[in-house]
């Protein structure tokens, strides 16, 4: 399951040079970056909304909607989700750092 | 590099049970929902922001902020990134048996 | 011109007594408040993208289109423009004394 | 009252000359266009959390400091609140005459 994220990174790639016609996603490439930056902006509020109404199947499918079009927005900019799991990495890293010294201050 | 959301969320299972004051996480999970939520907006307004001015660091890094908050958000409600990878993977199924059925009626 | 707030606060309360299919407005209401909530999200998102564009006209579309929804979200609720204004009015008031107090301590 | 928005500007435009130093709004604006519009993704979140929680005192506060800072973005862009006003009587305007028309069809 873990490699999904890969996997829709290639999809997203071949999208990028498809007709516009063929699909949704070459469909928004075709439309230009604002058209995926509205879809951002859009789902995040749909994230809020799902949260606040507690309803969880509503929250993985509406977080599923936002990361999917951030990956669409870092394919259009020549990124992926690849980018964003390794800054997440490096970062737990420092921080695994940052405890392991503050573990050995104590 | 891949594991990097089933540690993180490892670690933000930890935090949900820490003293308000161990850590950044810690501290968001005690002041609740609207505080993770805020973030969630914020952090999809800087993603907007980076992707406009074209700094590609940037936009990772905001991206990996953004994520990073809806994994907080996932845990709060009991659920995490593999929920979302889970439904992604779902979709994408989907999809690929839809193309299937199109190109057999070519 | 300036009683434009209140005509279309007039307005918004007859079409939450209006049939769904009689108006965009009433049909908003009748889809309830996560509807409008949306097009709240929606409007900031494109009042960002507008002022990075630097596109005037469209930066003056876009809030005229947030402002509106904020008002059709306020009527939802049983409040107007009107308790807006007179929130920043009480805000501007309280800043001018205390400007004036920070011009009598000098 | 009704003035509000237009003694707003005219602060707004006066802070505009002023030291960053000497309030909110003139740090604000010495920050720039970014800072800025990360208030109006904010402040557009904290509208929605509100209107959630059904606190009505808390929606007209975070629907004044939207328009707070979409008037402030307005200044930053040489417009003002008049231009929104203006636009949105243009268009009860126009809809006023889609009304008179459809009634003279009727």
């Amino acid at each position: 399951m873990n490699d999904i994220l890969q996997r829709l990174t290639q999809i997203l790639e071949a999208r990028k040079q498809a007709a516009p016609d063929g699909s949704y996603v070459a469909k928004l490439f075709s439309k230009g970056e604002d058209a995926i930056l509205k879809k951002v902006g859009e789902e995040a509020t749909e994230v809020v909304l799902a949260a606040k109404n507690g309803d969880k199947a509503h929250l993985v499918h509406e977080t599923a909607d936002l990361w999917f079009h951030c990956m669409v927005l870092l394919a259009q900019h020549g990124l992926s989700a690849d980018d964003v799991l390794n800054e997440l990495a490096r970062r737990e890293g420092m921080s695994g750092i940052a405890e392991k010294n503050s573990r050995q201050k104590g």
